[in-house]
């Protein structure tokens, strides 16, 4: 039997003096759970519940349609510019719609479009599959090639050719943060464009697309923003570029009447041209809810208790897991790692699914990888030892 | 004053007689609310509010991450198939993603792929414009030459020209039913493909996709399926074309093995390639559970019901409204009638704002068109009486 009391009272210790450690009581999480999954699905908050009751009970039920001139219409606009602070970016430069996915077909058709006569998109060969997939797909509409390289060669893969870069900023996998800087800078000293998607970073780790200079972003509403099930994504598009770029999905929400039902369209002025047709409006309100929560929170904070939390979970490992058939799978310099931490072993899919039946919840990706998120607004240092003392006993 | 007794007398008749009448205890329609705008926004049912509330309770707080598997993930597949009897369309035939826009993004995209070397797209002009907007954009992108013209022009308009024709079945402001065998044959005739926009049509008006053998076919779940606020939309692709369809929004989720994260898209077997990113899965719940109203009852019922009060609006409006400034927008014949009826006004838009506050809902479509939604799951023959009595005071 290992000895975890020095690990316990450290815990206890870091757990006094996290000045984020009043922001758990906005989750509802059960009784008995252990949830390290915060990367992939955020718990429920009380206010993504009441704000769901109250869209069910009094909106939907008792006002009907005319929510949507009272409160619907303006949602996208809304959520996006309570997104924007969140990741550095100016007021009406960001919009709640859709999903990843799509979103990023429009910022690459957008990206590609402003770059006309370029040959190539570059993009990170590990990136989240379906980043490749959709870059593909645009590759192939325009008839440019897809260059997919490894994170390290992404700046030196840039050229004259280069229409636009597509990268996520943390990497799903093993948490690397790339460097969001030169990889921008460099595309933009080629005259390319650069995308980032942020799927891994809104919520949970520090990104300023202002001051980036970044032109395009993408990210996704229910991990560490706490939408919800399949919550509903953004996009964001650079000021300087908002009015003369354009996406082929130019549905009536994109119009800039929508309810003037003209046959031709025209677009929005400004980030709205990037709607296509009616939003999920249940999904949404959840994501708004859970929005209210980053408010008087700096990024700041929620960075050094999510290094925090990660730092100590890594210690830990050193102490407990690496002896016994784990490996580290996320970077131990904390400069270069987001906000979950990766572990190999040969048997992480069993693990990951035993864990699950004890109420300790984490997630597997393929080969070996064993996924542990931390989220700064609700994991603790003792959630930290729970875990390692399960992990190291199995 | 006018004499509705005779009115009221018939309305009572007709409601006692109604086999479905039954079915609006499926709807929380709040007390004093008279609504007619189903064929907008379809009213809370008691179901996706208990099915909504385990979805939050039980599947997002409790089981968290581990509910995509158990059943989330399945989601698209089993509310596609629900929606199939519908519209008549073979079991997997149908999903459920996005919104009806971009599936009819999806639907061209993949039409157009289908006939190269043909060089328009024919499109009804009064269709609803986001339609034609998207249509507009597809056309664009490969090349093809947009031919807009009214809906007693498309069988006309089609030629060895035409890859692709698309029209919703029922017009979005006069409820006239086009006439679906003519133009689909028509466009097989020339080798052109159809899709069809069912908007209006799914959970009113019958519709046979296999009998029609229609090639691509969109449609909305807030409307008559009443999946609530910007619930989801669904595309159904011809079993003849499923395996042979592409379409540009490559996600993840339109992937053989989503989970095996592999770099190439290999797009599913089946109808699931037109999928493509994470659904947003409070929406879709709120219109599988509405969905489940439909189960044993037959189109044929649910279309005479529409049929006998949109006629008996009709009737009321020729004797009590009609020389009273309104004037009818939608055809006397059923046949070609679908679910609502317009009627002309030049006060229509504050009429419809007046109504509103006095809990009679309606809606508006410029430029003079109010609607009325005549629902055949909740509206009754005395709520038709109650809207002409209104109409007829003002």
């Amino acid at each position: 039997m290992m000895d975890f009391s020095h690990a316990s009272t450290r815990a206890q210790e870091l757990d006094a003096n996290d000045s984020l450690a009043a922001l758990r009581s906005n989750f509802d999480i059960p009784h008995g759970t252990y949830y390290f999954d915060g990367n992939s699905l955020g718990p429920l908050t009380f206010r993504s519940r009441d704000v769901l009751h109250h869209t069910i009970e009094h909106e939907w039920r008792e006002r009907l349609i005319r929510s949507w001139n009272e409160d619907w219409l303006a949602m996208p606009q809304r959520v996006g510019n309570a997104i924007a602070p969140l990741i550095g970016a100016a007021p009406d430069t960001v919009i709640c719609a859709d999903n990843t996915s799509i979103n990023l077909s429009k910022a690459l058709h957008a990206a590609v479009a402003l770059r006309p006569g370029r040959s190539e998109i570059v993009v990170d060969i590990n990136n989240f599959p379906t980043d490749i997939y959709i870059a593909q797909s645009v590759a192939d509409q325009h008839g440019l090639t897809l260059v997919a390289v490894t994170a390290d060669k992404i700046a030196e893969s840039i050229s004259e050719r280069t229409a636009v870069v597509t990268a996520t900023h943390v990497d799903y996998r093993s948490a690397h943060i790339l460097p969001a800087e030169l990889i921008t800078k460099t595309a933009h000293e080629h005259g390319a464009l650069m995308v980032w998607d942020l799927a891994h970073t809104a919520g949970a780790v520090p990104i300023s697309l202002s001051d980036l200079d970044a032109d395009f972003a993408v990210g996704c509403g229910y991990k560490y923003l706490n939408g919800g099930p399949g919550a509903p994504a953004f996009i964001y598009v650079s000021p300087r570029l908002l009015n003369e770029s354009s996406q082929p999905l130019q549905g009536w929400w994109g119009h800039e009447a929508p309810f003037a039902f003209t046959v031709d369209y025209t677009p929005a002025a400004g980030i709205s041209r990037f709607l296509t047709g009616t939003a999920n409006v249940l999904s949404m309100k959840s994501l708004e809810a859970s929005l209210e929560m980053f408010r008087g929170v700096s990024m700041a904070d929620l960075r050094q208790k999510s290094v925090g939390v990660t730092s100590f979970f890594i210690e830990l490992f050193d102490e407990f897991l690496a002896s016994r058939g784990f490996t580290l799978g996320s970077p131990r310099d904390p400069d270069v790692r987001g906000s979950h931490v990766a572990l190999g072993n040969p048997n992480g899919k069993a693990l990951v699914e035993a864990m699950a039946e004890e109420g300790i919840i984490a997630d597997f990706r393929p080969p070996d990888l064993m996924r542990f998120g931390f989220a700064p607004l609700y994991n603790s240092y003792a959630d930290v030892v729970t875990l390692v003392k399960y992990l190291s006993s199995h």
